[in-house]
C-alpha cells in the first residue's frame, strides 16, 4: 500500500500517521520527493482500511498495490482449474469448449423435452433452463419454480445431459443440490453475498454471472466469497455490461475473456444471448467468444421463440443453433480447441 | 403498443401477425405510410410480450407507449404519498425535509450512543446504522448483525429517534419487523425480487435504494414489486450511479430527483455519502439535493471516521454534520420547505 | 413518426397540434386507445423537429420510426460497399480481410522503415502511422507532423504499401490528399463536423473511427456527413467505448461489428490496440474481431515498444505481430474469409 | 511515480529497468516488501512515459502520484481565478453568480432581440446564442454562421450585454475575436486540440464545456492546453455526461462542481439545459447547481420553443426563465452568494 502525503504536510501529522500505521505491524518507508512525500507500507496490509488513512489530514491519496482476491488469483494458483461433472466425462476448463444450451424458461414438459433432444443432437453437452425467474416487472411470468426443476430433471435423465439452472435465494439450495448439476448465480445476484456464502458451503459447481454493472475485479471478489467458504468449483461468466449504447441489450465485454484468463485460473464462460438481446447477433458473438479464448458458451434455444414466455427475441431456434454449432467447430480448431 | 413493419412486408405475413395480436383482444389499427406501415394496438396490451412480436419476420421494431409501472405512477395517483412514522409526528414526503443520519456500521454501544446523541442534537430525526453489511470483499468487516440491531434499538429508545437499517435477506425480516422503524433495501439488492416481495407483505415503511447500475424506470419497477404485494409505504433513494468518472465513487444523478417527482408520487430521499465516497464532497451534494427538491437526506456520520470499520472516508464528524445542518436550513427555506 | 398524447388531452389542443403538423404536408392518423391516443404521421417527416412537437402541452412523447441515416443505410443500399485502393488490387470490404499495421507515431525514418518492412513481410497490406497526434496532455509528444507524413510516404514507395494516417484539421487536407492513401478520422474528431464535411469533398477513402462515447447510430450519422457531401468511400472503425470498466483502456464493443453490418453496407474495421490499451490483450481481441465478421484490422506495431514515444504499452513487437498473423489466418478461413 | 514490480522479478531485469529510469535524472528508491517490491521515483518524472515502463517484463503496474495538470491546478494557484469582462463590471468567479441566457441558435434579428430584452430584464448578465451549430445530423439546421454573429452583436450593443457564442473551428477565430466577448468550446470539441491551442493564443475569455464522455481530469487537461499557450482566462463548464440512464439527455454530474473547485482555481459554470434535455427539469438542476457552489449558469431561453430551430424541448420561455431567476436568488443568498 502506498500513501501519498500532501505537499507541505507538517512533521507532527506525519509522525501521528506513521504511529497509527505501525499499529498494524507494517514497516513504513518514506520516500521524500521534491514536493511530494510518499510512504510505502511493507508487510501484511490486509487489515488496514485505506478509507481510514484518508481521514488523516496529511494524506492526499492511498493506492493499493495488490489485487484483493487470493483464491481466485492466478498469481497463487498458476494452473487452470478444471471442473469435472460427476458421472460424466465433461470437463469445463479443459481442451474442449463446453456448450450449454436450452430455453430461458422451462415452460412445459414438452417444451423442455423438445429443446433437450435438439440441442443434444447438435452437440450441446449441458442443458440450461430457468425455473425461478428474476424479472424486472412483477407482472411478468415468474417461472415454474420447483415444478420446472422437476421437468428439467426429467429431460436430464432422458438425454443423459447434466443440467444448469439459476438459483435466486439460499432457501432453494436443498432442491438445487439434489436435482441440479451446476448452480447458476444470475447477474442481479452477483453481489448477493448471503447467497454466495451459502453456495460456498455447497459441493456443486457454480456458474457465476457478472453483474451488468460490475467490474471484472468485483466479479473475482464475488468468486472469492464462494471460494473462501470452501467451494473452489467456480466458473466465471461474461454476459454483457451496461453502457450508453442501446443498439444491443448490453455490451458484451469480450476483453473480459483474456483479462480473466490472465488474472484468474477459473474457467470462463460467455453468454452471447443476454448480451445481444437479439437472436440475429448471437452467432457473431458466440464465434467471437470462442476465438477470444472462452472455455464455454451458454446459449438460449427455444423450439418456438414467438411463443416463448421470456427472452424470445434472443433465443435461437433449434435449427439456427445447429447451424451455429457447425460454424463454431472450425473456429475452435483454429484456436487449438475442440467443440 | 406500436409495431413498425418492415418495408415491403408481404401481406400474408401481416395477416398472420394481426391474427396473433387479436388473440390478445386488442384492436389492431394499421397506418400505411410511404415505405413504412405501422400497427397501433389499442386495448390492454399488458399480456403481450414485445419480444414475441419481434420474432415475426415482418416486424422491424416494437415500441411501448405506456410506462410499465402502475402503483408507483403519478399518472394514477396524482397526490404525493406521505409516510407517517407510527408513534411520532415525523412525516416523510411532507413540507419538512427529513434527515436520517448515523454511522455506516454499528460498531459498539458507545459508538452508536455517541452518534445518536450528536445527530439528534443537530436536528436529525431518524437514526441510521448498518448491522448486516454487504461488502465487496469476504475479508472485510461484515457487521455486528443481530447484536448491532439491539444496539441500534437501545439508542432508539434513549433518544426517541426512529431507526433505519439495511436488510440483506428475507430471513432477517422477523427481527427487522420487530425492532426497526424503516427497513432499507441496499443498492445491491434493488433487484433481489424475492426480498422485495417479502417486504411487500410487511407493514413497515421501506427505503428502496437505486442500484448503481439501474435506470430510474427499473427503480420504479422495483418499487412496484413491493407495492404490488400490498405495502405502499415506499421511499425512493438516489445514491449515485456507476459511470466512467472515477473522481467520485459514484455519480450522483441529481436529475433523478425531479424525474422521480414527475413520474411518481413516492417520497424521494438522497444519499450524498455513498455517491461522493469522500466526506469533502458531502455538503455540496446534500445542498444540491435539497435545492433540487428531495424530501429527505440520509447521511453517514461517525464520531471518529479514522477508526471507522467501514466507509470512514465518506463519513462526516458530528461537528461537520452539525455545521451542514445549519447550512441546509436556509436552502430548505429558499425552496419553500422546512428542515 | 408517432406522437403519443397525454391522457385526457383536450380536443382543442389536439386540433391545434394537428394543424401544426399538417403544415409539413404529412397525414395525421389518430388511433384512439383506452386512456391513450396516438397520432401516426404518414409522409416525409424529415423536416419535422420532434423537439418542437414536445412543446405542445397535449403531447406525452414523440417516437421516431425510421433511422435518420440514408446513404449509410443498408435498407437503401443492400449490397456491401467495396473500396478499391487505386493502383493496387487491395479491396476493402471484399472476401479478403485487410490488415493495416504500423506504429502509433512515426518517430524517424529508421523506425518507420523497420516497421514497414516487418509488417509487410508478415502480410499486412496497409501501413499505418500517426504524424499529427491528438494527445490528452499538451506536454506529451505531439507528432512529427508534415515531416512524419514524408517519412511515411518514403516507406510507402519502398514497400509498395498504401498508407493510412490520421488528420486532425481540415487545413491539413491538401498534404493528406497528395501523400496519403486512406485518411483516418480519430475518435476525438468523429463529431468534428467541419472536418467531416471537408472530407466529404475529398476523393480519398476515409476510415472513420467511432468516438469512445458515441453510439453506433451517431457513428452512422457521422458517416452520413461525409457521404452527403459526395464521398461514399467510408470505412467504419470500432475501437472501444468508454464504460465503467477500468481493466482495459476502453471496452471493445464487439457487437458493433454485426450491428453495423446489419444496418449499413459500409466496410467495418476493428482496432484492437486502442480498445485494449495493453499488448497482452491485442491477439485475443483481433481474433474475436475476425470471427465476428470484421472486414479489416488496424493494429499498432513498434520495433521497440519500450522506447515508443506514444502508446508503447499497446504496441506489438514485429515478432508478436507475425505470430498473430499466423494465428488469424485459420480463423479467417473458418469464417469463410481470407487473410 | 510508483513502479510495482512483479513477484520474483529477477535482479538483472530490475537493474536494467533502474538504469533506464535513471536516464531521466530521477532517483529510484526501492521498497522491498514481502512478495512485492515497489520503486519510488523521486524528481521530475514528467518526461517519463508510464507506457514505456510497462513494457519491461519485471513491471506489474505503474501508478502516477501527481495530477498531470499544472496551470489549472489549485495546488499551485491557491486563489480563485476571477475573470473580468472588459468594459463592464461583470466578474466571473467572484461573489456574484453570473447567469448567461439566450437561445440555442440565433434564428433572426427579431428572435434574438426579443430574447435579449427579456433575459436582460430578468437579470441575466450575458447573452448566449449559437451561430455555428454542430448537429448530429447533416440534415438538421446548421446555424446562421457569420450572419448570426452579426445579429448577436446587434443585440449586444442594444442591451449592453456581453455575448458568448460557440466556435467550431480555428478559422473562425478572427470574427469571434472581433465580435464576441466569451468564446465557447462545445462538448464535442473539448479534445479538438488544434482549436484549443489556437484559443490559447487569443486574449478572449474561454468557456470550455466538458465533453459528454470526458473525465474531470481530461477537462482540466483541456484547460491546460489553452493555458499552456498563454490564455489563463478559462471557465470550466459541466453540462452532463453520457451514462446508461435515458430519462434525461445526459446525466448532470453535479459532483463535478465541488470536485473542480477543490482541484482547480478556475470558475465553474453549469449548463442545466443540455444536461436535462427537457425544460421541465431545468429549474431543479439550476437550483442544485447554485446550491452546490457553481459560479455561473448558462441557460437556454427561446421566445417560442415550439418553433425553435434547435433544442426547443430544453428551452425555457422568457416567462419561465424570469420565474426561475426569482427562485434562484434566495438559494444564492443561502449559500453566501449574490445573483
Amino acid at each position: 500500500m502506498i500513501v501519498v502525503l500532501k505537499t507541505g504536510a507538517p512533521r507532527e501529522g506525519v509522525t501521528e500517521l506513521t504511529k497509527y500505521l505501525e499499529h498494524f505491524h507494517v514497516n513504513v518507508s518514506p520516500i521524500e520527493g521534491t514536493g511530494t512525500t510518499i510512504l510505502g507500507l511493507v508487510g501484511d496490509t490486509s487489515s488496514i482500511n485505506p478509507e481510514n488513512i484518508l481521514m488523516y489530514d496529511v494524506v492526499e491519496r492511498v493506492m493499493k498495490v495488490q489485487e484483493p482476491y487470493k483464491r481466485a488469483n492466478r498469481r497463487f494458483h498458476p494452473h487452470d482449474t478444471q471442473i469435472t461433472l460427476p458421472g460424466t466425462d465433461i470437463v469445463i476448463g479443459g481442451k474442449k469448449i463446453v456448450v450449454m444450451a436450452g430455453p430461458c424458461s422451462v415452460e412445459s414438459h414438452e417444451q423442455i423435452d423438445t429443446v433437450a433432444g435438439a440441442v443434444h443432437a447438435s452437440g450441446a453437452e449441458i442443458l440450461r433452463g430457468g425455473t425461478y425467474k428474476p424479472r424486472s416487472s412483477p407482472y411478468s411470468f415468474q417461472g415454474l419454480k420447483d415444478e420446472g426443476v422437476a421437468m428439467l430433471h426429467a429431460a436430464r435423465d432422458k438425454y443423459h445431459m447434466p443440467i444448469i439452472s439459476e438459483i435466486t435465494g439460499a432457501d432453494h439450495l436443498p432442491i438445487y443440490e439434489r436435482d441440479v448439476d451446476i448452480i447458476q448465480v444470475g447477474a442481479r445476484n452477483m453481489q448477493n453475498f448471503e447467497l454466495l456464502r451459502a453456495l460456498g458451503r455447497s459441493k456443486k459447481p457454480i456458474l457465476l454471472k457478472r453483474g451488468f454493472a460490475n467490474s471484472i475485479e468485483e466479479l473475482l471478489m464475488a468468486a472469492e466469497y464462494i471460494m473462501s467458504e470452501g467451494n473452489e468449483q467456480v466458473m466465471l461468466c461474461e454476459r454483457g455490461i451496461r453502457t450508453f449504447e442501446t443498439a444491443t441489450r448490453n455490451t458484451l465485454d469480450i476483453s473480459a475473456v483474456p483479462v480473466l484468463k490472465m488474472h484468474s485460473h477459473l474457467p470462463v464462460i460467455v453468454d452471447p444471448s443476454h448480451a445481444a438481446g437479439a437472436y440475429q447477433l448471437v452467432p457473431a458473438l458466440a464465434k467471437a467468444a470462442v476465438a477470444a479464448g472462452a472455455d464455454g458458451l451458454i446459449i438460449e434455444v427455444h423450439p418456438n421463440p414467438r411463443e416463448a414466455l421470456s427472452d424470445g427475441a434472443q433465443s435461437l431456434t433449434p435449427h439456427a443453433f445447429d447451424k451455429l454449432m457447425g460454424e463454431l467447430r472450425p473456429i475452435a480448431h483454429a484456436v487449438g480447441r475442440e467443440l
